[in-house]
């Protein structure tokens, strides 16, 4: 027997560019053309999206291929859209020279910058997000996917985009519930990274809510800096990574339980407080924190508990799903006060046994 | 407007290696075993690796979870094989700490190796090949997809394997067509980058026509190092990788137009020709060069010219939607003499005009 060894040569440092402002999305097309010149573009957005008029502004009046997601959502959240998408490239003989453009909300992103890792093995792609959810989370970070008849994002890749534009305005046409679910994120960031931004938030509550634009640049500012931070550590999500995960363990198995009927940051919501009731399980966290964070998602109207009619050995099955699971165990992200992740035997996650998950999710249908 | 900058950190040089060996099957899975610890196995193959023995050997009595692709061939090379593997895998409760084996021909080893990249956004592959064309060439180097209703691996991604295992005695249960065709990539490797090599296949074609197994391990080890050294330099085809689409350009748009009914290999043999051609209207080969290629080819049984039912319009539409097009028009590696490709002004692919493709293809009519 002989044996050859093939070298794989590294890969060089990297970077991308993240332009946040108010109104600015009506320059995004001409910035597109001078950053990535001689790129065709395609657009991938949703019938939400265009509704509210977010598409015309970024084209301004010029002629695009796009494709539009119909119905938006979730429910389009799959392959059968993801090859749509490529044959319709492939048809407008779109070659490896091309630039995908998402505009839209966390599903456009994951949608589209999922097709742009697997098209002819890798075109670029940049994020436009127009949610709150996405502008805080989605956006960055390279993470692209979509749902299989079983579990959430089961296909994916890690794909960075060449470019993220924000622009705040965007964020007038979402409807309350919409805005508001997406700002639990914005709490997830504050409470893994920083504890003067979850004052802040505390704070500027109601101006977050009134949607004053100076606030919300500073959030989306605030948000894209500790995502960045974090991903820069760890892109692939070897370790570090998982710090962002905090919350959504049990929030993912709610929101598939709920088969979407809760959104993401609503479910996200319920996973943060589990979080804190396996911390306090574990001896980790005092009741007055609790109280702290129950306030703040209380006050953007997030859910607390899990709606009944959502079965425990459901939740239970779904969570022995989740992608980072170790022999079908998920580990989970905990924190060591408001504002710092638990960092303990050199790990970002933790072991906690099914006894404990299930004494919490008991205490969640309260 | 304020911009914030998201840095990609490097990622350090990696390598695999390639077992290569004689009845080594029978010792893969211990192998596997060892070097791969603590991940659960799941095996993709196909209904005619099934009956030729080779699973039965690489299991010998072992249980493992198995998918089988049946029909085998490029009819099942699209997405819905790719959604049916992970949805398998997920119902296993398959994590992201598994290890995908394929086991085949490099359709296989293209379902496989994509399904492996996307799965729960990558998860670690193994590489079995069993057919002259998977051991010479598709089992090396990570490229991975499959087919859109479109074009050939319209859907892909670089997915390098973890690890290679090439038993040459897996060769013995292939029909002789597909047997010969196979042998095109060896041909290909020895034109593209050692014309000793050239003469080797030249001199021991009988051998080689006979599966004497001591001149497979040669030729696999040949192929192996060749691709590896290419692959090493370029593992994304940034520019020097494409001198392994030598002959692959109009090869894949015959083999398509076909509908797959000549072989890849088949294709490829036309292909070659093909740049040959195009190297003689460039006035960078003389007719001996291409006399000694055709002998080759021909000793192989290998087609030189396009089936006469093949549309010209046809190929140069599939031409157009190359996956390295640009501008809707693909580059064209061509040797500048046995053993060593064309490098000019820094390229390694060449723009060529589409008259002169146009002129190519009525030769190759023929």
């Amino acid at each position: 027997m002989s044996q050859l060894v093939v070298k794989i040569p590294a890969v060089a440092a990297g970077s991308y560019a993240i332009c946040i402002g108010n109104n600015i999305l009506r320059d995004v097309w001409s910035k597109l053309e001078s950053d990535f010149p001689h790129r065709r573009k395609f657009v991938v957005t949703d019938s939400n999206v265009v509704s509210a008029g977010h598409l015309k502004t970024l084209l301004g009046g010029r002629e695009a291929s796009v494709f539009v997601i119909d119905p938006p959502g979730e429910s389009s959240k799959h392959m059968n859209t993801v090859v749509s998408i490529i044959e319709d490239m492939e048809k407008g003989f779109f070659g490896r020279d091309s630039l995908v453009v998402a505009l839209g909300g966390g599903t456009v992103g994951d949608i589209a910058g999922f097709a742009a890792a697997i098209f002819k093995r890798g075109v670029k792609v940049v994020q436009i997000p127009t949610t709150t959810v996405s502008q805080a989370d989605s956006s960055v970070g390279g993470k692209t996917g979509v749902d299989s008849t079983v579990s959430k994002n089961a296909f994916g890749a890690f794909w960075q985009p060449a470019a993220v534009y924000i622009d705040v305005a965007t964020l007038n046409t979402l409807d309350e519930t919409q805005y508001r679910a997406g700002l639990v994120e914005s709490v997830k960031h504050a409470l893994i990274g920083d504890a003067s931004y979850f004052k802040f938030l505390k704070k500027n509550t109601e101006a977050v809510l009134d949607r004053q634009s100076d606030v919300l640049e500073s959030i989306a500012y605030t948000n894209c800096r500790i995502k960045a931070e974090v991903v820069a550590q760890d892109p692939t999500e070897q370790n570090q990574r998982r710090v962002l995960n905090f919350g959504h363990t049990i929030g993912h198995a709610v929101e598939s339980a709920s088969e979407f009927k809760l959104l993401h940051g609503e479910a996200v919501s319920i996973g943060i407080i589990a979080a804190e009731f396996i911390a306090q399980e574990l001896g980790l966290a005092k009741k007055s924190r609790l109280d702290r964070i129950k306030d703040m998602l209380k006050a953007l109207g997030m859910p607390l508990v899990i709606p009944a009619e959502l079965g425990k050995n459901v939740l239970i099955d779904l969570i022995k799903r989740d992608k980072k699971a170790v022999n079908q165990w998920p580990r989970f992200v905990l924190l060591k006060k408001i504002g710092k992740v638990l960092y303990k035997d050199g790990q970002w996650a933790h072991e906690v046994s099914r006894k404990v998950i299930e004494k919490t999710l008991d205490r969640l249908y309260e």
